[in-house]
């Protein structure tokens, strides 16, 4: 029996599953990435991560057939080639190249969250769908798109980088990237968790309660009724409907399905999200638009990687 | 010999040419759309345009196989209907029904600019790309969208409305759309003329001497190096820039062609926009994005409308 070894490789941990030939989870596991070790001692780790899977099912590594990795980073070269991993601390790295020589055989790698989107799309919130969005929410802002079916990864693998669509053009805050007003300064964890410091220090809310406020803190409160926290995520999330309804706008598409960290918020997120994007959204009344949560939450990566792995990369427009 | 009609439905003049089957311009004219004579008149002034190419060359109208049309309009149903056509003074039209009845034979239309981005890919400035983003400029903005070699026009059609992506979400500027920050209230005609006017109230400038500003005005005293006018058109490049640099964020395309009447401005657009789109795009530098100006110039509409027509309307992802 051939097996495809999925790994989503995260800044914290590497996240691992065998998946059958006919999709199914056979067994995963987890264990810490490691990365102030460096670059190839995280690569040992991912490894490491394949075969315990295999010792686990007690199977050599030969029956893997092949490994698909979704990796935290913009990656070029059809996801063979990482730009830059911020929470790695990685920039061009030959990431695909690297790996296959650790465990000789194919190996397929994409953005982390492009990987996620055609997890949901195959065994998750996606399955109905054909055209769909994908927006992970945590520390950053990450996204995918499937297109008729398929992953769309763009001409050399650097799409779908929503979080980095500039949303509010000549705004005072200056994003990671160094540009200003990008949906994910306003919209992430840190984003929240700035906004919401500004607004405790001048009124009354729970959050004052708090040592330190962190973005989950935030939702939290917002979803028991706290003003100030409600305000804090009611913007978070106007700035990522005006976002989402961009791409709606520009795309067309089916539906969108929210992931990430944030998603654990649920209708205190997903609620006024909706109200955003049907009013920002033109001609919504002619849309079939579906928004809704990920099913498979923190698997959609692996799972996505598995079924990259196994359509052998699929193809690259 | 078959041969293929094609129409450009425009606001003011409709255009028509014949192609031979191997995508040759074998004749092209022109009349007026007379929109104020109502919806059917339109259509005959269609229908006339066509028998009026037939006439020219000779030939009967059986011999043309299919007619492709553009039309000024948001459609849906795969470009079968129009949604809202504010040009013509339309709305919720069975168009393509309705002309098909007129000329029994297969009618095959889209949203004019859509048919733009399809006849520079095939006969113009997109020639030798397979993904790329048409902006057409004038009165309103439109856009088009070939992925992978093929018209992108989303689940229903209503793709790819560029002129409503909000780039500077809560700006105090109504769009005609009634939402605010539109790249469309920023950077169109409109736009151009009501912020040149704000700005010759306070400065000197050759734009004082016109009795009436109009876009054009504009462009062409930034040409010569008048500053106010400079300044006008670099405020519409920026936002421009931001909204084709989110979308090659999102899309990681090869190419951009400008078109529409503002193209004719030539270099005094296209400059600040290369720069813009430079500063805005996320590691540009790794991205052999090239931003030119459409070659087909105002006859981009009929070359993509007889493409469309030929291809049997295409395909919708």
């Amino acid at each position: 029996m051939a097996v495809v070894a999925a790994v989503d490789l995260g800044g914290t941990s590497i996240k691992g599953a065998l998946f059958s030939k006919d999709g199914k989870l056979l067994v995963k596991t987890s264990r810490p990435t490691e990365r102030d070790k460096g670059y190839r001692h995280v690569l040992q780790n991912i490894k490491e991560t394949v075969d315990n899977l295999c010792r686990e099912m007690d199977i050599p590594l030969d029956r893997v057939r092949s490994v698909g990795i979704g990796v935290p980073a913009l990656m070029s070269d059809g996801g063979n080639f990482v730009v830059l991993a911020p929470n790695l601390h990685w920039r061009d790295r030959e990431f695909v190249r690297d790996f296959a020589g650790l465990v000789n055989k194919p190996v397929y790698c994409h953005n982390d969250a492009n990987l996620a989107a055609l997890g949901e799309w195959w065994q998750g919130s996606g399955r109905e769908m054909q055209n769909l969005l994908m927006v992970t929410i945590g520390t950053g802002i990450g996204s995918g798109l499937i297109l008729d079916g398929k992953l769309y990864t763009g001409l050399s693998g650097m799409a779908v980088e929503i979080g980095h669509m500039v949303v509010k053009a000549n705004d005072g805050l200056v994003c990671s990237c160094g540009r200003s007003g990008c949906v994910e300064t306003l919209t992430a964890a840190p984003g929240i968790v700035r906004e919401a410091k500004r607004l405790a220090a001048q009124h009354e809310t729970v959050l004052n309660r708090k040592q330190e406020i962190e973005a989950k803190d935030v939702y939290q409160a917002a979803a028991v009724g706290d003003r100030v926290a409600r305000q804090v995520v009611d913007r978070a999330a106007y700035y990522l409907g005006v976002a989402v309804a961009n791409v709606l706008t520009v795309l067309d598409l089916e539906g969108v399905i929210i992931g990430g960290g944030v998603a654990s918020a649920g209708d205190t997120l997903l609620t006024p999200l909706r109200r955003v994007i049907r009013e920002q959204l033109l001609f919504y009344d002619r849309r079939p638009v579906k928004v809704v949560l990920s099913q498979l939450g923190n698997e959609a990566g692996f799972y996505g990687a598995a079924r990259w792995a196994m359509t052998k990369g699929g193809k690259t427009p």
